[in-house]
């Protein structure tokens, strides 16, 4: 048995950064008031927040008040797209991807029971939509594009400021779920020309439990949870402020170090993968070569399966699907949609990295794994 | 200036207990796994959920299976009220009352505006409902009574387990927000007969950003928010688990202590209310004089506004109304409720005691109030 296997699975959550823990801590000891109340211990838990949405801010380049915090990166989904679309009730229709996370296909589907249209971009044997597609896609009833910035599984990045440009010169508002990409790539909601953005804390850093959506000023949205008054009417409920705190810590860490630890990341991975690639004859890369996040290599191992794979390698944590649908041992509708046979696709592992990922963990990953595969290949 | 006044605002916030705090910290420092991943460091996070789950369970006399994990109150609200309400499509008709909070009154007001029907039953001078007009509301097309058990403004509890045995014996369904009394009062789900009931975390010594929906086994409800599979299919989004940690922690400690701490808190709430009642002529309780939280003093002080005696009181933080609406200066809605003309209601006061509060406290709180007041009330 190993009880600390190497992690390699930041994609599903990432260990807290110690700054972020040690910025929380005096939140949840002393400093315990409700941002609501006008007294002293309020103030200062409002004080807290306020910060923090700075911080966040700061990190994508937008306003602060552009910035409302959520629980987590389903909430802050539901609340970009269903929220837009109630705002915009006389536009039936969305345009999104086969290889989104249930975060958005299932708001998406609710869409289409109700009455509206969604299109369903196709992704490519790299895993990316085309732009052209996507622009052929919109109509004059588009309210909302919803495309992810980075995929969870194999970290594919989709080519959102090119979406973006010809949607909002069509007047079509463009959402992207940055769950993945935030704090592993610099992401500027400027750069990216996005209406609304999706960050999801536990990713990189920071805790579980939290999260924000970027809402660009003038973007019509509603509420989704229904309630009192916070975050400026959009999301109510009493701000979890330790984890805000939190969250602010983590973009504040990833402002200063996303750039140097993501060129380290890239190198471990690409070692990670010319390693595995040189002991296992026929492995195979699951996603585009170059645009995908630094930290995520997905591969398909032949002639067995991933889950397989995974159990006969307890040195490695890791997983073979999106930590959300671990468990089932069907091929991973995001690898099939970018055209590889069901049989194939279920020899496929996501290896990704982080901020603990050292180079010897690399060098004994890759030599558990390809014993391991030998072994089972073999058998 | 005084840094750290006396804290009279339990009802908005209560700090964390120390036992939950160190219970927490190891799942944001070492335990950082996602639970819906195979390997041990999901299947570590996985366990604490589980436990918590229980602990949760044991405090209210449920199963654990019938307890569902969300971030706050409003959105258990909101999943218990907007779940049944779609999970019963063809029942039109909801029963609640008009004190309830806006994380309950925001749903049933969402469903007037689509073609529902919502009984909105008085209270009577002492802040309660009848239960003879509860009943009455009743109807064949009625999906949903939903009752605070305990206000948060007043402590006023509601006739909950009366009500719920005529609602079940009419095939209806019955909800109680239970944020203020789970904590303070032994809470029962058996006891008080209901089908499904909110617990909020940070009411009682959890931290913010986490809570709970019971939800007994058969009840029909549809997720609120839409995702991936957690929680039984009922609410997506990766778990909290450092946030459920403590809560199961705040729900252990709860059950061994609630009865001894409530009585005690309820002994110096009585001295506030003696020590204020001495000293200020015609102060006037406002809400139920037993069928009362055991924490919450809620009183009129004549001829001034609470919020001027407050700012007059830097000694004491306290709240005029529910946290979610302060700074606005109208009477509460809660109080005029009761039929407390509005001039009268604003000079209202919440004072709500908790674990931290001592007697040296409630001697010094009643001197700094009354001393306000006579300055006030002079001037």
């Amino acid at each position: 048995m190993h009880e600390h296997p190497i992690y390699l699975d930041h994609n599903a959550t990432a260990p807290l950064l110690p700054e972020v823990v040690d910025a929380m801590v005096p939140y949840l000891r002393e400093h315990f008031g409700n941002p609501s109340s006008a007294h002293v211990y309020g103030r200062q838990a409002k004080a807290a927040v306020d910060q923090a949405r700075a911080r966040v801010a700061v990190l994508l380049g937008a306003a602060a008040e552009e910035l409302f915090f959520v629980a987590h990166g389903t909430e802050a989904n539901n609340l970009a797209i269903r929220g837009v679309l109630a705002a915009l009730p006389e536009k039936r229709h969305v345009v999104t991807c086969v290889t989104e996370h249930p975060a958005t296909t299932e708001p998406c589907r609710q869409r289409e029971k109700q009455g509206g249209q969604v299109t369903w971009l196709p992704v490519d044997g790299e895993g990316r939509i085309r732009v052209s597609e996507a622009v052929a896609a919109l109509r004059s009833d588009t309210a909302l594009v919803t495309l992810m910035h980075a995929n969870n599984e194999t970290g594919v990045l989709q080519p959102i400021a090119e979406v973006a440009r010809e949607a909002r010169a069509r007047g079509v508002l463009l959402h992207t779920d940055a769950a993945q990409s935030v704090g592993k790539l610099p992401v500027s909601v400027e750069g990216l020309g996005v209406d609304l953005l999706t960050v999801v804390g536990h990713k990189f850093g920071a805790p579980k439990g939290v999260g924000a959506l970027y809402v660009r000023k003038g973007t019509p949205v509603r509420p989704v949870l229904l309630g009192a008054g916070h975050e400026r009417g959009l999301r109510p409920g009493t701000e979890n402020v330790a984890s805000i705190v939190g969250l602010g810590v983590a973009c504040e860490v990833a402002l200063r170090t996303v750039e140097t630890e993501a060129a380290r990341v890239r190198g471990l991975r690409d070692e990670l993968w010319e390693r595995l690639r040189a002991r296992v004859p026929g492995l195979a890369l699951n996603g585009h070569p170059v645009e995908r996040l630094p930290n995520t290599l997905n591969v398909r191992f032949p002639g067995v399966s991933g889950s397989a794979l995974l159990t006969a390698t307890p040195e490695v944590a890791a997983s073979t699907g999106s930590a959300c649908h671990a468990g089932e041992e069907s091929a991973s509708s995001i690898i099939t949609a970018m055209g590889v046979e069901p049989s194939a696709a279920l020899g496929s592992v996501r290896l990704s990295l982080g901020r603990m990922t050292t180079q010897p963990d690399v060098v004994a990953a890759a030599e558990a794994l390809a014993a391991a595969w030998k072994r089972l290949a073999r058998g």
